[in-house]
Parts: structure tokens; C-alpha cells; sequence
């Protein structure tokens, strides 16, 4: 069996990366790594579905254990990627995906050159900031802070292979599995196909 | 608006791909590049639909005005890609599909390296064998033939940039869409975007 993929996710908070993400595990046949946070559940929320609830001990522990592939702190909190689920998926021949900062994305690509990057970005500027605003729940001085991470995150847009702007949902999500299909034909990926067709063909030759 | 895109498409004789590249036009958008070629029309076959049909002459004349962008001999006929069509098309922002044999596709490469070169195989070779086989239309030197034309242009499948089996019509046309939607979204193809953004961002930050 071919190994799994790992796909890694990002994009500005605005970006409706949460969305896509969820579709795409819905529509396609992909495994969603959990990350393991210590910030409290918020209302609704489950543990091991929207993350893993840790207490500090239980993150460092994992921590010291290499039980993470990245982690990172923000705020007061640490979140962090669960090595075994993605190491085990990927044997098993699944297509992981991660959805993970710009910081976090760049420690992954390093240990997992093979790794997809994909940033979701909207059409512009002006509609990135319109969905914050018409969110309604965040206060003008969240809004610029959102934004000010979005300038600082957009000077990494280069180092991803494929930047997917969601205007119209359903497509972006298709778009995102159009590539991961797409990846896997290309001549880097099917090296064992050509090998295997250019030796029974040099019989006719 | 932003230029069209080349898309050569190649494979082996049994590939199928004829059927793939006509499916490909009827199901999506893209603008099919008619050969010139000076053999004589089989039944049935529409000049301007198959081909266009030329004598000696009219197809020399091109040549000498550069109004081919690749051409080759076999047999004893000459088979060519106009320019102009090509050229128009891409400047009007759609993309060609281009049916070619291997040989025509470097040099398309070599002239337009922004050119997407697709391969399509069978699985293996004995699909292969057993499609050209079951035609019942060719002799066994033919087929030999075929299988020997095949042992070469296996020698150029590294030069393509994604190999695409074709076992199920459908599944292999809707790949090579996929392949073209999903070239749109690499990084380096959304330089643009990706300047806006950042550009429109500086103020936040």
C-alpha cells in the first residue's frame, strides 16, 4: 500500500479555513488530525473532537515525550499536533489533514518535506476584514489585532505550494481535493508506475 | 484577464487518450487545437473537425510561415500544429488542449515552457496489449509495431509533468481537469494575488 499524505492547512482568521476543513472531512475521504490544547473547552465543545482537552502537565508531559510534531503557545495556552495519529494514518495509506498556524506549518514542512501546503486565502483585503466585521462578536480593537496577524502571516504565503481562495465554499473545498488528486499523478509520484511500464515494454522494444 | 494555458496531452496508442481528449472538450471549457495534416481524409472524417486537410504545397507553405508551431513526418505524411489558433486562444484566456505524439511535445516544451505536458498510460502493459488486441482491427505486425512505438515513448514519460492512467473514461477525464484547476492555484501562479494581498495588509500592520 502508498503512504498517506499529510496536508497542512492554513489561513487568516477570516479566511473560513475552520469551514472548508470541516467540509472537505465531510465530502472526502480524508482523516482530520485533533490537536491537544491546555485551553479550557469552551460551551459545546467535546474532547477528541474539536481537540484534546490537556492540563499543563499532561501537554508538557507530552511534550517531553516527543508526542508532538509541533507545538506553540499562544496567549496563555499551548496547542500542539498528537505524532502517533498522524504517523500511524499515514502508514495505514490515509491523506491527514492539519490545520495549523503559518509558524506550526513551517516546523512540519521541515520534518515532513513530502507534506502539502495549502494557505486559504479570501479574494482580498476587503473581504477578509468585512467577514471579521460581520461576524458582529468580535470588538474593533479584536478586528485590528486579526489583522495585523494577517499582514504578519501573508509574508509566509510563499513558502505554501498552493494558495486556494475561498469565495464560493464548495468550490474552494472541491479545489482542495482536485489537488491532493492532482499531486499524485504527478511524475514524481509515480515513478514505481513509469518503472514498472518501461521495463515490461523493453521486451517489445 | 489572465493568459490561457497550453495543456499537451500525449500517451501511448491503446492509451485511450483520443476518447479522454474528446470527452475532456464535450464535459469542460477548453478550446481543442486541430492538427494540419496532408494524409487523405478517411471516411467520415470533416476537414476542420478531424483535421484540416492540405496538400503538399499548402502544408510546405506553412511551414515557410511559420505558421506551425510543431510538425513531423510519418509515414509519408506531414502532421502540424497551426499557431495561430494556439496563440489567439491563449491570448483570449482560454486553454488548448493539444493531442500530440511525444516528439511534438518537447518541442512544444522547448517553445512554450509554460506548456502542461500529460500522459496518459493504461496500468500496465498488458491492458495495453489486450486493448489493442481486442480492436480486432489490427494484425499482429501492427501490433507489434504499436508495442515497439510504445517501448520508445515510455523512454519520454519523465519528460511530462503528470502521468494519468486511464481505466475508467470518466474518473481519467476528470483528473486531467483537476490537474489544470489545481496548476492555477500553485503559489507561482498566484504571484498577483498574492502581492495584492500583501500590499493591501501593509496598512495593518
Amino acid at each position: 500500500m502508498s503512504k498517506g499524505r499529510l496536508i497542512v492547512i492554513s489561513g487568516f482568521s477570516g479566511s473560513g479555513k475552520g469551514t472548508v476543513v470541516s467540509e472537505l472531512v465531510k465530502k472526502y475521504d480524508y482523516s482530520l488530525s485533533i490537536s491537544a490544547t491546555t485551553r479550557a473547552p469552551r460551551e459545546g465543545e467535546v474532547d477528541g473532537r474539536e481537540y484534546y482537552f490537556k492540563t499543563d502537565e499532561e501537554f508538557k508531559s507530552l511534550i517531553d515525550y516527543n508526542g508532538l510534531i509541533e507545538w506553540a503557545q499562544y496567549v496563555d495556552n499551548y496547542y500542539g499536533t498528537p505524532r502517533k495519529f498522524v504517523e500511524d494514518e499515514i502508514k495505514a495509506g490515509k491523506n491527514v489533514i492539519l490545520e495549523i498556524e503559518v509558524q506550526g506549518a513551517m516546523s512540519i514542512k521541515a520534518q515532513y518535506p513530502d507534506a502539502l501546503l495549502i494557505f486559504i486565502s479570501t479574494k482580498d483585503v476587503e473581504t477578509l476584514h468585512g467577514r471579521l466585521v460581520n461576524r458582529g462578536s468580535e470588538t474593533e480593537d479584536v478586528i485590528k489585532k486579526r489583522m495585523k496577524r494577517a499582514a504578519e502571516e501573508s509574508q509566509s504565503m510563499d513558502n505554501y505550494e498552493y494558495v486556494v481562495i475561498n469565495d464560493e465554499l464548495e468550490e474552494c473545498v472541491d479545489t482542495i481535493h482536485y489537488i491532493v488528486v492532482s499531486e499524485s499523478c504527478k511524475k514524481e509520484n509515480k515513478g514505481e508506475l513509469i518503472s514498472n511500464i518501461k521495463n515490461q515494454l523493453s521486451k517489445w522494444a
